[in-house]
């Protein structure tokens, strides 16, 4: 089974590798890290690239198609080329999934027109001009389409395909090698969660930013 | 403040990550993956490539060190190479930390003498050959060093160094700008939750695996 991950510049890093290391735990998985251009693409702060193996082009056809969001996902939503390939993926995946604002290109192109899906928190309401139905669950699956939200939710949406295609079982023996038992230092994960005026000072700033890249 | 987190052959990629993207969001942290040679740094896995962008030569002090494990740890445990840069850039850090059996590596460095640390559930025994006492705490710190338990936990990790460091509310806005607000499908991500039978399984692989190693 071939799982595609698509790279491009300024994508955050633990959006892709949070899948990577779960879902890419699948017995027969062959993943492979596909963009535009082969070698390294940096991410979101620019002190980590990842080696993109392989072209859009020379991976048509995958079985499972997973797009990571970060700060690189705006301008990538004018990137036909790129929407284009997702298109063409899509149709023959038999899952197209995405973490943090990934889903926006997936709805950029498309995909999730009249279907429930997240996004990063702040990027949920974004995902209605797409025709998609924002949910602020933290992994939405509607048909073949599994959307996560923000960056970490890429763990937990791996592990839940995981369990769908391989088994319960194998699902959690992958969890329990990565030991994956959080225990944050804090319970500030989620908007409903975190001190209201970090959720004010983020939400006022990204209006700021969304309107003026729109 | 200058973060090096050091890569090797078939490290876990999560173990580098989680870190990366927590703790590597510190106000003024200048991020920095190193290793023996610079260039791609291939995973456990072989489908993903980290770039290493510094030799560890050419980063010989930096305030904090991280060491990821995996696979490839184990023979990294013979070269002093590795081992020798570690001790020089311990000698001058501030905080010195590990995921996973990363922690292996510290020891074997002679860093955790006498000291409290954790690892890998797997590989946690094998601290005390180094003289370590082993604990099966998720994040331990003792002195300025801290090791996390295996892959996952460095994101745990992270978040406690970065509120200890730049303080809570920095990292509770870390928080919740990766929306870390784990809900796992299921609850096996620890030798203590996960189902028995699958304890005793990779229990009795690993003692083959470490045994032939020794």
């Amino acid at each position: 089974m071939q799982i595609a991950i698509v790279l491009f510049d300024r994508f955050t890093a633990l959006d892709a590798v949070g899948p990577y290391e779960t879902l890419g735990r699948l017995p027969d998985a062959r993943t492979v890290f596909v963009a535009e251009r082969t070698g390294p693409v940096r991410t979101d702060t620019g002190a980590l690239a990842i080696t993109a193996d392989r072209t859009l082009d020379e991976v048509p056809s995958p079985d499972i198609v997973v797009v990571p969001g970060g700060p690189g996902q705006t301008p990538q939503m004018e990137n036909g080329t790129l929407l284009e390939w997702l298109r063409t993926a899509d149709a023959t995946s038999t899952w197209t999934t995405s973490v943090c604002t990934g889903s926006l290109l997936l709805a950029a192109a498309g995909l999730l027109r009249g279907r429930r899906a997240t996004s990063h928190w702040l990027a949920l309401d974004h995902l209605r001009r797409y025709g998609a139905e924002p949910t602020g669950e933290r992994v939405v699956t509607d048909g073949k389409y599994v959307t996560a939200a923000g960056v970490s939710s890429g763990i937990d949406m791996g592990l839940t395909l995981l369990g769908r295609i391989a088994g319960d079982e194998h699902a959690q023996a992958v969890q329990l090698l990565t030991e994956y038992d959080p225990q944050p230092p804090y319970d500030a994960g989620s908007p409903r969660k975190a001190p209201a005026h970090l959720v004010e000072e983020f939400r006022s700033k990204s209006r700021f930013t969304l309107t003026q890249t729109r």
